[in-house]
């Protein structure tokens, strides 16, 4: 398997945008390979008490984040558009993520996506974007199909469940062997682990 | 004034240790002054609806948050020895930093609070303990009694409505003109900015 660092990512979360923009290129540079890892943050929240993002329900959190978020894609030369709404359902997104086996095209799937949200402002619950960043990936558009499908949504459902397992409890998480690391600001640790390892 | 940033702490924050131990140096490396600005965090966590420490309301968020402490410190060979209650009462601290006019004298005093708390895991709301502080930072230790001055008490209180006017809602925070940056993550961008305005 080699050095690896797990990416473990909702499609709704605007700093995963960050990570996702970066970490194949920067674990690279290491000798580190990236297991893209989408998982949804809402049933981790539910159980916190939240039934919606963190950002909104406590408003100067919010209010930080987006100048935060204005700051640090400016740094990184990203665009940056707000969607009109926060957060978007990820849930499809994520279920055609895990649908698509190679993993370089998964990775490009992620970019894809992230970039029509949080680069354009575009919706990523529209079958119509969703099926853009599918082609934009080299994949088969038909494969929004297979969103329907039992076995993605019991992959998805696996992939939350080993989330809480893990002890993750936002979004981006890594984790390199047993250790965890949260946040963005914690990505050139985590590939420096995997680096070592 | 000069090239400032403002450091926003509470006694209580683990990660307002991390920063409260390198801000200055790493701040005179750019020509840039520290304003230290102890505040409460009690007050601003129960307008959202908290009664304790996140990292107590949220059991996984606490265990990361230990772990990366443990991680953090040892790459910053700084001593880490977790007390036994957490949060602690911050209140005395936080007043006896307010009382102390001297800048250089109020750094002293932080850094051993903290170094106290989380490097010999002591407890900070003995007065044996402050005094010790107090002594170490070159100041009467008698200051302790000014602690119970009307003067100092509400001046602590002036501190927790400025925080909130400027929009912060966790700490370590740092303020560089109009740009709030929260977390010891955000220290050295901010530290940037305030030696280019």
């Amino acid at each position: 398997m080699g050095k690896q660092i797990q990416f473990w990512f909702d499609f709704a979360s605007t700093y995963s945008y960050l990570s996702a923009m970066r970490i194949e290129r920067d674990a690279k540079a290491h000798g580190v390979s990236v297991s893209w890892q989408p998982f949804l943050l809402g049933p981790i929240f539910a159980e916190q008490g939240w039934n919606n993002s963190p950002f909104n329900i406590y408003p100067a959190k919010g209010r930080y984040m987006k100048r935060d978020m204005e700051r640090l894609c400016a740094e990184r030369n990203l665009p940056l558009r707000r969607p009109e709404e926060f957060p978007q359902n990820s849930l499809k997104a994520a279920r055609a993520a895990i649908a698509i086996e190679s993993s370089d095209q998964r990775a490009d799937f992620v970019r894809a996506v992230f970039t029509a949200q949080f680069g354009s402002g575009r919706n990523i619950s529209d079958d119509a974007v969703l099926t853009e960043c599918l082609v934009e990936a080299d994949t088969p558009a038909e494969l929004l199909i297979r969103t329907q499908d039992k076995d993605i949504k019991t992959a998805l459902f696996a992939q939350v469940d080993q989330a809480k397992a893990l002890g993750i409890f936002g979004a981006p998480s890594f984790v390199v062997g047993d250790e965890l690391f949260w946040g963005d600001d914690r990505l050139d640790s985590a590939i420096s682990l995997a680096a070592e390892i």
